[in-house]
């Protein structure tokens, strides 16, 4: 006999197999459904099969929208010559946020990782070097996360960049603004001081 | 401009409805769902919708179920004589893994709680004392949350079951002051339940 009823069961599943969710969360997300009034779930269902149905990839950078050319890309004011190359929309997401950046974005949908069977041809790489071959662009950005694959990734598409006459850089390592020193990590501490710069005092 | 797309942000506007959900967990959750193929998301979506259309309330104990007597209720090898009082589907659940109750339950959907508008009338308490005058119960186990409500509830339902010959007893302080029984390992529940007491009412 299972722990529960087949119903809950099934949605308590359902819910471990969302990213980071374990059986307490799952269960505790699952008897919240069923507090739910009849209409809540039928929105709440709605809105996830609505999700999946409406969002698709922006056919030029393949950040995640609801329209053929994202956002991002549909607005004039940005400017079109800066990519800045990130793994998935999440990351899109964090620079906008951010409000300073004003150029465009190449989503790769993932890393390289060999781990875990992801080579480059998985990745929307040859689209990226498409776009740079098509011209107009100046500056690549790669802003891949600071892992291992994302390393890799960024190496990996550097190189195959530096036929064109375009500047290939790499988001800057250093301690979080706003975090404390004690508990920064060795590496986060070496490449800080690494990457330090001269202080202009006026 | 909102900060995400429309359908994302409906969808993760849906997960924050969920108990103890925040912004940040339910962007994590609405992003895992972009990440499901079709047909995945169509199991999730049925499966929300399937669980609040086949779970219903048992008709003896209200319990969840999905048939009209619960498993519990259903189980011969039970001793009807005995009821455990709780406040919610969650608290059977918990004292059902520790496999070591015998009897059976009554939920009562809820504390009262004059903070929040809910008094016993909105609560199974009239159908636990029709349970009680029904007869062939001997002992009832009052086990309800270890919090004011959950307290208040208990000294309440004592004395309305004061007229009939049953035992009234509360689980003892083995569970931790001011936590939620659905929270609470198995030996505290074990502990807890061997040691419950007889409710005096005074």
């Amino acid at each position: 006999m299972s722990e529960y009823i087949a119903p809950l069961e099934k949605l308590i599943e359902q819910f471990r197999s969302l990213k980071g969710v374990g059986k307490k969360t799952a269960t505790r997300l699952a008897f919240s459904i069923l507090d739910f009034s009849d209409e809540q779930v039928q929105h709440f269902a709605d809105a996830i099969l609505d999700a999946k149905r409406s969002i698709v990839s922006c056919r030029q950078c393949f950040n995640i929208s609801d329209t053929d050319l994202c956002r991002v890309c549909a607005d004039e004011k940005r400017d079109p010559s800066i990519l800045c190359v990130v793994e998935d929309a999440k990351a899109v997401m964090a620079f906008e946020k951010v409000k300073d950046y004003q150029g465009l974005y190449h989503v790769l949908h993932g890393a390289i990782s060999p781990m875990d069977g992801i080579g480059p041809e998985q990745l929307k790489i040859k689209e990226l070097v498409d776009r740079v071959a098509a011209g107009g662009v100046t500056e690549v950005i790669l802003a891949t996360n600071p892992t291992i694959e994302g390393e890799t990734t960024a190496m990996y598409i550097s190189k195959l960049l530096k036929p064109f006459a375009v500047k290939v850089s790499r988001l800057a390592y250093g301690v979080p603004v706003g975090g404390e020193l004690e508990y920064a990590d060795e590496v986060t501490l070496f490449r800080a001081m690494e990457g330090r710069r001269n202080m202009e005092s006026k």
